[in-house]
């Protein structure tokens, strides 16, 4: 066909290119499509050369680890004190959220949390005592992640907190998580003042007990049937858990007025639940860690077993990695922002809440919940696009975290680094937004993509295990 | 252009007639368009005559009624014993759902719920003398709408049942509906044994002066915001209730504990409520009634202000005939059928529950509740588009009540009588379906567009108001 034959003809047009040859075109009337693509992300040669030579090794065990994932029944089967029950717990350690860090490199929020934490142990008298104490080498830091933990925002967690303990029933491994102490001024945004330190010891005599007996009173709360009903509920229990914490409620207040003794302060916990929408968070997140640390340790595998940041740092595990963290700086947000406060008041990203996104829940499940994106910003159109996407890098669907809206398709579950690096296209995150500095307390909340150096790192630390 | 040039162009067709045309111009390759259009619906000339001349008197008139329906603020703020409360209530006057109807032409499950109320009323001691009294004349029959009540299916009123009492805030008016039973073998569904008579008499004995109480120590509980909220979780206030019941449920408890004196009691009613996902709709029902009954006896307004069906005619009130009932056929729903059941099994469309639908709720807000699509059959897709559907047919949005997926778009509210007949598209109702035989209970959900002829009726109904 001649070229003036081709040019003569009506012209159905792909576009890989700069999208502004597309508004062209239209503008002369051709039909165009737009095909959205991106060149792959450059890595080290040698480590895409061992990566492409074991592809098969590599799905064959994203198989195993995803199986293993899907499998998994996360089950609320008590609460105790962490000294008590977190592997490797002291009394001079603390934990935190995100991958390994030292105080010098820590952010604001996380070392007012450590500081709060110090006061509420007794270890120091006051803020001044506690960051000289925080800062002296006596105390051990160290990630939740490290400890069968995660904890949101500076998900601090000391010796005498509180913890909920998550059995994944199917393989027997154990997670942890303190318990939500709500909205304002509070710990995990690093907030140390006195009234803090009094909730806190509030939570940890008060309704810690009462917890504890009424759980202890169920035998079991299953936690995935749960999250499955949120998701039908507008929740993507990381940043959205109303539906989460109302159907935890139903369940707990029953058991709550049977093996409570005082009646005054069975009506404070059921109040004080009640009045936080987030109480929920505290359990999804350890639901996905049971499940996401049953599929560690599967040789050759791709699959992410751990996204989580500490306010300077993002930090990823792989299944076949074993323990190495791939990190890389951590993103500020794209926020809606409370009034009074803009992006230069916002700390970047931080908080272990990332494991819901890790385990398919959270950003990854945003399309079941559009009414979020009055709080993060967009449209539900936009929340239904960020769920499709995350689709392209996963290494399968869910099993039991359905998408209504999707005709009720499985949540894209499993990140594949390989894709990732392939396609261009990092994990979409949901999250709340801290002040940058100690103890204001949340900004706003918003979305963001996370950074592509710790999944370059991860790659390249994957193609290291064939050698 | 000659038509040898035109048939030799690219075609854009837009087929109104039988789809079959598209389908063939599809195959040639030219691109078409249905358009989805009916002739509309068969009235009497004078009426249409009438209805044209009065267009703007009647736009005028509905414009009030939407404003009215959409300042309604229902709220919670008691509840007592039906004698006491109800008006024109009677120790032999029975409230049943739908337009009025008399024993002869009742159906089985109304029949059978007669039968049990008269037995927990004590004016029987068997189901063959409660059939005998209620077939004697000794015992009157209304409508619950007609006493400014509403009921659930066979939706039967006795004088010593608890209802709940709304109020409508902004304009002062009452609508009372009774305390949801649960599932299975159910009054409403015309159960009438030992079992449920049991249910009944523990619900006035025990559970209503406990909710009484704590409703009383709340003040008042807000139902437009629960629901308004319900629609961001998966809700439609019909159908599905879970999030409404669970909002519901972590306002009460609280205040049931302070309230009630006996440990073990306070138990059984928050065990009651978590086990029984339905029990908000006995809120959402007369809060729907509430707001619609404000907008009564607006001269020449074409607004509906009822919806309700007896389990054999299917009823229509407007804002605009004061009392008047115009009715027609009720229909049996398309409906996913449980195990053991078919279509053969089904009642005829019952209850008052279209309410909801009157209000802009229920089947008009089905897109804010995809994953009902799992009971009532259909997709999400099916889900959304019959909400698109409504908005053909209604006065106006609601202000309050939003569908997340349609970006916040207001429901579909306020029925215009014209709409129906001039585009002959009906209200949609999704719906709970009952066994024809009484006692059986629920066979299935399903969808169902309301019949015309009760929408034919009430459009000459009004047509008259102006001579």
């Amino acid at each position: 066909m001649a070229i003036n034959d081709l040019f003569n003809q009506p012209l159905k047009v792909i576009n890989t290119g700069l999208a502004s040859f597309k508004t062209n075109l239209e503008k002369v009337g051709a039909e165009v499509v737009q095909v959205s693509w991106k060149p792959p992300v450059d890595v080290d040669k040698n480590s895409s050369r061992i990566i492409d030579a074991n592809q098969s090794k590599i799905d064959k065990a994203n198989q195993e680890a995803l199986n293993i994932i899907l499998n998994g029944k996360p089950v609320l089967v008590g609460l105790d004190i962490a000294l008590n029950v977190i592997p490797g717990m002291k009394k001079n350690l603390i934990l935190h959220s995100g991958p390994p860090i030292t105080w010098e490199r820590m952010c604001g929020p996380t070392r007012g949390a450590i500081m709060g934490a110090l006061i509420y142990e007794g270890m120091a008298a006051n803020p001044e005592e506690a960051e000289k104490l925080a800062s002296s080498g006596k105390i051990e830091y160290a990630p939740c992640h490290e400890h069968a933990s995660v904890g949101p925002m500076a998900g601090i967690i000391s010796s005498s907190m509180p913890v909920f303990i998550i059995k994944n029933e199917t393989y027997g491994n154990i997670a942890y998580c303190t318990l939500n102490e709500g909205l304002g001024k509070v710990l995990r945004y690093g907030a140390f003042g006195p009234e803090v330190i009094e909730k806190l010891k509030w939570m940890e005599t008060i309704m810690y007990p009462i917890l504890k007996a009424a759980v202890a009173k169920l035998g079991r709360v299953d936690l995935k049937n749960i999250i499955a009903q949120a998701l039908h509920m507008g929740d993507e229990v990381h940043n959205r858990n109303r539906a989460g914490t109302s159907l935890l409620y139903r369940i707990l207040a029953p058991a709550i007025v049977e093996t409570s003794e005082i009646k005054e302060d069975t009506i404070k916990v059921l109040n004080f639940i009640n009045g936080n929408d987030h109480f929920f968070l505290n359990l999804s997140m350890p639901a996905s860690k049971a499940c996401l640390d049953a599929a560690r340790n599967i040789p050759f595998s791709s699959v992410a077993v751990v996204m989580a940041r500490n306010g300077t740092d993002f930090g990823v595990q792989l299944a076949g990695t074993g323990n190495q963290w791939f990190t890389g700086a951590a993103l500020v947000p794209d926020a809606l922002f409370f009034p009074g406060y803009t992006k230069d008041d916002a700390n970047p990203d931080i908080g272990d809440s990332a494991i819901t996104e890790t385990g398919g829940l959270g950003g990854f499940a945003i399309a079941s919940a559009p009414a979020i994106v009055q709080f993060v910003g967009g449209t539900a159109k936009d929340a239904v696009q960020y769920t499709l996407d995350m689709y392209e890098i996963t290494a399968g669907e869910n099993n039991v975290y359905q998408i209504p809206y999707l005709n009720f398709r499985g949540t894209p579950t499993g990140i594949d680094v390989r894709k990732v690096i392939e396609k261009n296209i990092t994990p979409f995150i949901d999250t709340g937004v801290a002040h940058k500095n100690p103890g204001v307390g949340q900004v706003g909340a918003g979305v963001l993509s996370a950074p592509m150096e710790p999944f370059k790192k991860a790659y390249e630390g994957l193609a290291k295990q064939f050698e």
